[in-house]
């Protein structure tokens, strides 16, 4: 299968891409290298030094034998997007190219207005740029559980069927997204069934929960290879950020009560999740939503079970409250059907200790590269609270 | 009250502005002047002909002794916004701002961008401006009945009470819009509803139907206070156009069956429905909905009312179906529930014979002014078909 990947350079884009290369399928990697650039603009950078993009992409020819084209341009310049699907025509486009950071799009105005207008324009662009150019390629979009927010019924894939003063219908799951990177998902979803029920697109929306994780098959195969594991306030995942905390000797921060419930699941089962979707394509005119996780944790209960680990390990672990500096709901009824990934096929790798050893293991390799003053969380959601962006600009920001 | 109207140049914008100033508010108007150049690109113009802003406002208060000042700037310029509600210090703001038309956010990809980022922005930066200049104003948002789209339940008011499997929540009615215009206002609700949620900001989001007529009791009071009336395909809505159909002498054209049904209301109630949502403010933290509408009827019905009145005055009218260049349902249940703005005392003006005839009567007086060649569709929702804004550029479009 022809398959293009947009944001091929992310912590999730890199490892499918190797992960569909090595499967055989003919890859193509499209990035604006856009997270670099954030990454330099707050001062933060990933755990493991991570190669450009080109040098990995020829390191992966060098190791596998495997071509891995590099796309290096912008979802924002309609043309350029354009003229990649017609030149490359894929059959499937995997979408991760977005700006994934939910306190990033919460730093000021600019970094709300840049997060919604990078995301949303991208992803229109790619459906006009189907439309117009593949209209039989499926697109397998990775959107986020963060979507729908804590709403106090089971949370169904996508769907609802409502029975309403005796009358029924299969309507869109109301959301209640929790920034304005949630919104820009939510609004991306809107334009995504949109596009399938006007122009017969086809399209899988993978509502996906928190990733853990920082090997692949693949990435074990040679250090340039590593992905980008990001442990910051900005960029890191609870999980990550937990380990990383653990090594540095630093208490594991929860904010507020850690009575929040997420979706989790490993880095390796995202890349089966998104194989899975492209090997059972959605059909023209479909759109169809997953969602895809594994197991659902509190925030606390992940702490938990990071500092018992480590304390195994010899660390002296502590666990931390802050105060929130998000606002969402602390206790809440959680519960995630998650079933077509499973009748797909999926076997989930459940969270293990061992994952939990290796990682700290993986991390205490490299705590020197550790910047402990990035980890705790400078952005708030609160009215009152000062902006932590203030006075900058969001890198890509076109002055709007 | 010091109200802030954005979009005060436009079809609802003005006569708003006249007529909360008539009843001694403290109001300003907010415009771009964005409309009339997009009327420009499409070589389409209103009805009657309508004065500058400025000079309107100057006749505003030659006429009435009152002060209307206008504020001319876009509301994608950050600082422009929080430069104006800093020294209006608006209790309540009306927002019109927005890119209205559903054929000319489907004209082509550049069309689509700009009509969801033009829209999505400019709340965004309301919102913000809000947040830390006025966060004690309210927001009174013009959405749209389309927003929706045609369940086959009743449409509640923003929200609907979900039980499932056996646990109940309220939660934010499930949209499907049908055009890239429509999708903008499903995401600037959002966006609305969160920023209430998490700065506890006040909003009142009008989900409004088709509006319908041509004469206030303010434009009435000198001819220099007309509204831009518009019946082409792309700013015209459904009875206006049809009314200048049958005074032009043409068939009234019906998209596909027209057993489509829609919401309407008369222009005046759509003043004291905004009134009304004015002077019963939503509360701080408060995000509610409206549905602002008084009547529903189906398109057919509607051009039956328009021929029966035509052929009084003597004109002989046909009514055509074309192949329709949208993609809805024509034959759907339709019932939107609208208790809310009744409740706090709105009176609705039934659509009557008689108002037909006086617009057509009104119409007949400025015939010499209708551009046949602008009435007829050439925006196609499909995706086989020509997209009519190839090779054009928004206006405004900042080349993304």
């Amino acid at each position: 299968m022809r398959i293009l990947i947009l944001g091929g350079d992310g912590y999730l884009g890199w490892p499918t891409g190797m992960y569909l290369s090595q499967r055989g399928h003919d890859v193509t990697l499209l990035d604006n290298l856009a997270k670099r650039q954030w990454e330099s603009e707050l001062g933060v950078e990933p755990l493991l030094p991570i190669r450009t993009l080109e040098e990995r992409a020829r390191a992966w020819r060098e190791v596998t034998g495997k071509k891995l084209p590099v796309f290096l341009g912008d979802l924002q310049e309609y043309d350029f997007v354009h003229d990649t699907l017609e030149s490359f025509q894929p059959d499937a486009i995997v979408h991760y190219g977005e700006q994934p950071s939910a306190p990033y799009s919460m730093m000021d105005h600019d970094h709300a207005v840049f997060s919604q207008v990078n995301n949303v324009v991208g992803t229109l662009h790619v459906l006009w740029a189907m439309k117009r150019v593949v209209p039989n390629c499926h697109l397998v979009k990775l959107g986020t559980l963060g979507e729908y927010g804590t709403p106090n019924i089971d949370i169904e894939e996508g769907f609802l069927e409502v029975e309403h003063k005796g009358r029924k219908d299969r309507l869109p799951f109301p959301k209640q997204p929790g920034s304005f990177y949630h919104l820009s998902k939510v609004h991306d979803s809107h334009n995504i069934q949109f596009a399938c029920r006007i122009w017969k697109l086809a399209s899988t929306d993978l509502n996906q929960g928190v990733v853990y994780g920082i090997e692949t098959e693949e990435s074990k195969l040679d250090p340039r290879f590593e992905t980008s594991f990001h442990y910051d306030g900005v960029f890191g995942t609870a999980l990550n950020r937990f380990c990383v905390q653990a090594i540095a000797g630093v208490p594991l921060t929860i904010y507020g009560k850690g009575a929040q419930k997420r979706g989790f699941l490993n880095i390796r089962d995202t890349l089966r999740c998104v194989e899975l979707a492209l090997i059972n394509s959605a059909k023209p005119g479909e759109y169809r939503v997953f969602n895809q996780l594994t197991e659902i944790f509190s925030v606390a209960q992940l702490a938990q079970m990071v500092q018992k680990e480590a304390q195994k390990l010899g660390f002296d672990v502590k666990v931390e409250h802050l105060p929130n500096p998000r606002v969402e709901m602390e206790e809440h009824y959680y519960n995630v059907v998650h079933d077509n990934l499973l009748g797909l096929g999926l076997k989930p790798r459940l969270l293990s200790d061992e994952l939990i050893d290796s990682m700290l293991k993986k991390i205490s390799g490299a705590r020197q590269r550790i910047h402990m003053e990035t980890i705790l969380p400078k952005v708030s959601w609160r009215a009152g609270a000062a902006e932590t962006g203030a006075g900058m600009r969001a890198v890509g920001s076109t002055g709007r």
